[in-house]
């Protein structure tokens, strides 16, 4: 641990009191002004860097990637605008662009899949949703399998797959509307199941209202739940489920 | 038709125009000062009367019986307490009360039950809310089949009795927490789903708002809703659509 | 029924047990990919088939309406742009566009109307969803009245309709605002009413909540409510209530 | 004026500087330490006093009556439970309590009433409100009609009535559930409709929320709402119109 | 009175029975189909129309306009876009537009003022509704001061004003944000305040929520509410109030 | 696989058609009437079974303990009263309640514990809901660490603790009020957290929204939210989520 | 500072690495097991230490206070019920209780009274939240006057007291219903304003959501918001800001 | 004060009755019609003045602007457009915009800063806010430091700068989101924390509504709040406590 190695250069003598108190507070982060880039979490997570891009300023975007890239970091932006991948092309040619989950990709190196989440959606219209949870679950190098339009009004097309989404470490269930599908499945697997409200539907849905109370009021269980739309906090969750069930605990 | 009557009874000068006035004003209803009896609804409507008992003041309550007992027409009443039961008890000794559903039932007459119509809950604790709508149904002469405890969580009980719920003119669901059971079920048959959200649960079910909004929004078809907890709603319902399906437009 | 058929098959040794296994998960549906339509609904519930344009892709879109097309089957497309209209066309020039109701429609053979329904609004504001209704219960094969413009503030005017309403087998009751028209239809008719709220309003409307909860705290009987704005599912709902009617119980 | 008077004196010396200032500042009222007895809005508001008396300590509660006694001003006391009833009447013999309207009154001079003031209920169990507004009303002197169980669900009932409630300057409209009494009423007089929503009802009507937005939202002219069970607002509100309409404008 | 006069027509045998049902059944409308314009209520209420420009189609717009046009009526519209002003002002040239107030007019006469109404607001850009308010009051006839910009953070502002909005038989206090203008001019007016909550704000406003749930839980007395940005709803029932008081109860 | 041997026995005439079909919806739950108990969800999910207790009638809780005790299964029983534990006491005395978990619990055979799950809580007033989830985890097998009263407005007593929570496998982080202990948890930590709102706070928390939705918008990853209070909930979760861990994916 | 002292000690052999790195842990709070006293936030903070009584089992009260006591450090409970206080005194005879602010408090020595805060209610009913604040900032060493019953429904009251208030270096301005005291204050004074939303009044207060949007939506400059009913929270803020004013930046 | 001055003059024979009553009535405020500029709420407050602009009419923006001009009084207008500012630099070529702070400003003469605010953002969306909150502060001459980034999920990028920040006499702490950062910061220091929650964030949060719950119901001590988005309200307050901590009580 750093600490005991700080703590024994200063018995040492080989580091002044002076500077190790400026060594303990120094953990690797760098300061962009606007943002402050937080290398550290790369190491206690595990998993490569997501950056959130929109709302982000051009300059501020710019920025960030620069930085992942000068330190050939994996780098995955999550609600990127087509406008904001032509941005970025400009500076990093080979930045690949997703038009239905919206990301936007810098990838060095290539790790092999591990472990298996299996991606149900309710709808048609889930699946930017869906893509977003893929894409991301993909650049943690968990291995995705994708059942999309499973909606629990036609029972029977679920059942149909029941086998397959069996197979996966754990489910991500997203669904707009009544958003049933996460207690229906969460019924069926023995896995964790992450249920990802959308904010499909109109009138009463309220933006994605109904969905949501509908996945943290499930009857199921073996079920929880990320924010509306949150496609991309599911597959981070699903990456750790996944990583505990293939390597077990890291560290 | 009434208007046609008086206007008859006009011309032939059997009826004064001040008469005539007065009866076109004079609908069937009993003024007791503190409600509007209104025995109209009963011919406009084909059913037996229903009264709301939660909340009456006991003068109330027992005056209202009283005018349907005078009339000898089979009144019900829901919502009501064990101390409401005992108050009425002392002067009707013939009214009958059912705990669970909280019902009490003054009955000159029987009639023979028509239709079909399956109440189908997904927990034990939805049960007080299917007896109310399952109490009504069979007091406006419907048959009633009971399906409880379906939870879409284990599928495979609801599944198993598909068949005989697809017998029904019509089903009533009823659910509290993630109210999935209405879109499971309007998938599965092809009548209309009255769906009944209840308050059951806790913490974001908000009182049985999870379940109402999960019901509004179903992606199934063929279902619509009433309001939370409301049994008696889905059975007056109920019952009007399996008169059509039985006897016709009546009148 | 089919399961049987299956068994008898492999009794009599014309089925293998995988071959027996495979039929048996093998429900009729296709798969697209993106979509899974659900040729078995269609058997299930009597009626054609329905698609909710609003936020489909457009290849996504033109797959659909190309499945259906290819099997001949009568399709409406609802919530669907003019954009969405013209994309459709340039394939299916048959496809006819209802500006108002905002649906697109390929029909390969009509039906003779059955039943009837009654679609009242409030006010003017309320026709598009009622058009929306219309044009799917009549797609269904029932026959529509039209009563627009009822609005509870000159009740007059509804009364003066009193008698026409009465005729029909469900009432669709829409409106937004107050949405105090469904209580006072459910008080003048003795069929089931089908409440749509709209998002008709301003300020405290709340995009529809003050009719959503108006309509489900009637203190009317035989009144159920579907989403805001949803003239689709109620017309759903009311071709089922006709078709008991008329037809009695299907199957 | 006063302000005028005051300057004058110190014009003529008959008030020092120090003297006028501290006139300026003192208003007619009276501290009670806990409470400040404001005898200027009798004369501002042409009223009696009304102390609301729920949630009032007992001594807080005996000390403002004590105050309006000792200066022999008529008082009314609404929302008072029969236990602050019981412990006023001690010191207060003459005190007379409404168990429904739940008010207490010591009232030293009775006024002759004047103007007209209808009282309207959706249902029995909004007569506590009622009966909170017309005794307020009576208090304020407007005479009051008292029309109850006048729900739009059987709208013969208040059809029948109507003519009557054509002769008041203005109307209470009181209703819980969703509260359409008022927009039917207000499309059937022409004078102010004041409304008042109750939290009778259960479920979605949120304690009163159901029939406060319906209100709100009004399709009908010359309707105003005022808080959910605030008999005594809209009773303010009335005797003030009335006094408008028969006295015009005081001062 | 009408029906007196139809039934004397039976009585004396100038009108058939089938007649009389016919007149009994019409009322004074006119039915454009997608409209039924009520010219009955001008007569009842006494009042000139208002129409609700905004969503209407221009086909109906135009129609409505067309019909009050050709039987000489004055008309007001509110919520008018400019242009929905430049479609009607093609074909009535003398129409007359108020950017502000959003309104159009077509006026063949105008009345002599009456009363006094006092129009408040908090701040500027509350002045939308405001003009709103005070176009409509003017166009039924009441005669209004205006009064901008008096928010309560100021609260001298108000104060010397105060004299002048105590003339008013009525004050239209409109406020955004925390709302709380109504209740300091209903403490210091002696006749009734209509607020009227404005959607201005920003945050936690909710769209003029906040100003609306201020002005209903107001400890002022003499206080009623109308919808969020309902200026023409405050100045309707200002008119009624200020009729009330100018010229007693009208019939 | 089941359906196989089935279909394996008709091949080979061992059963019959009818019997088979029989078989096939005969999944293994036992039907109380009230309940229907899942003996197969204790082999799909591998976990003993839990009941959930508030709000059972007496009857029922009896028949459904009596049902697994007769199977001598070990049963859990959550947000159990003391006067259900001492009704359930009279007929099996083994039965041992927690007074602080509110459960009741039969243990037959105790299995040897697994994993590694971290309960923390914000404040000592969570600490029912952290000891619900910790007694659940522990009956499902998982080896429970408690970190009660870590609050992050005294953030260095989180961190303190910061290496022991991080031997677990996952962490279940239980708060009210602000609910910020989910995101500083998950910024520590490698593996899931599991975030329970609690309902603990007063005023502006409405039941426990605040932390819902601070969890929910939480900007640190691998964190997912269950109901409010749903300490039973978590555990589940931590118990698929540690059995993937220790014991890789089952079956 | 102590991270310093501590290094040196290392460097001077004085403390082992393994001593050295438990003291960089051992922040001064005390584990109760069931709590972490933190007394280290007196010292961060410079206040003594008050405890939230409501809720608290029995046993974690009395160890609490137990620990506070034999440090012989004053130590404040608010929301303490009369059977707290009844405990706590058969252990701590000393203890006070407050019945209004619902205060015990064990003061082993007094400070002379600092700076000035103006607390103000706008209602009696607010006196207890406001007691509660004024108990802890007197406890905090604050020199507290109060202004109670100024409600804006009758400025005149609060203007007459102007001047004393503007004595105070902070105002708490404590009020429900419609909260408007907050935003008259904040334009009457030039020093902070810390509004207390309260739970008082009935209706669409929800619980006190009027008075809290009213607060945090003020036009008035210079205020900021504290939760519902949170008169030790507002004391807090006070404490500190006066301790600004009169001492300047501690530390 | 200025009474006791014209009470004086009344005295002396200076000044007529008449003209005293105009006297005491005339407040410093300038009236141009649709704004009452408020130049005594300078002399109040002692800061100068800002103007928000967003959704005023280009005639008032500029006529507001004029005013403060003439007068030469340094102005600030917040929430500006780019367009609103294009507009007012063609009058004032002086005026100065901010970009990211949305800020145009005039400034006749610069104050010397004092005192110590530390600005602090959980994420980089937030800075707009922030900017707002630093500009304005600025603007009121108070000395602003920058935290931006130190979101509370790598918690040790605040704990880096804690003694930075400890220096401030007030904390502004801006986050979206779960808005965790106040109750951090709070925990940390001993000043005054303005907590502003940014609405910065998707789904359930509800437009900020998920962070302003947060900080209000925050665990923290010396915690207050302003609306959603509300850097300016932040900014006032920050400057009224640096004058208090640095200039003592002025006046």
């Amino acid at each position: 641990m750093d600490v005991e190695k700080i703590l024994r250069q200063v018995k040492n003598q080989e580091l002044s009191v002076q500077e190790a108190m400026g060594e303990l507070k120094n953990l690797p982060y760098e300061d962009l002004g606007y943002a402050r880039i937080d290398h550290h979490r790369r190491l206690r997570s595990g998993f490569s860097e997501v950056v959130f891009c929109q709302g982000k300023a051009d300059d501020h975007l710019r920025g960030i990637f620069e930085n992942f890239y000068s330190h050939r970091i994996n780098v995955l932006g999550t609600r990127a605008s087509r406008r904001q991948y032509e941005l970025l092309r400009e500076q990093f040619p080979e930045i690949v662009y997703d038009e239905v989950a919206r990301t936007v990709k810098i990838e060095f190196e290539k790790q092999e899949p591990f472990g298996k989440v299996a991606v149900c959606t309710a709808g048609t219209a889930d699946i930017p949703v869906a893509e977003e949870a893929a894409v991301c679950a993909e650049f943690f190098g968990v291995d995705v399998s994708r059942f999309y339009d499973m909606g629990v009004a036609g029972i029977h097309r679920l059942l149909a797959k029941r086998e397959e989404i069996c197979q996966a470490n754990c489910v991500i269930a997203i669904a707009g509307m009544e958003g049933a599908l996460g207690s229906v499945l969460a019924g069926l697997v023995d896995v964790p199941v992450i249920a990802v409200p959308t904010s499909i539907g109109y009138g009463a849905n309220f933006g994605g209202v109904s969905a949501l109370l509908s996945m943290l009021n499930s009857c199921a269980n073996g079920i929880s739940v990320v924010n509306i739309d949150n496609g991309y906090g599911a597959a981070y969750l699903a990456a750790q489920i996944n990583r505990l069930a293939v390597k077990g605990k890291n560290g």
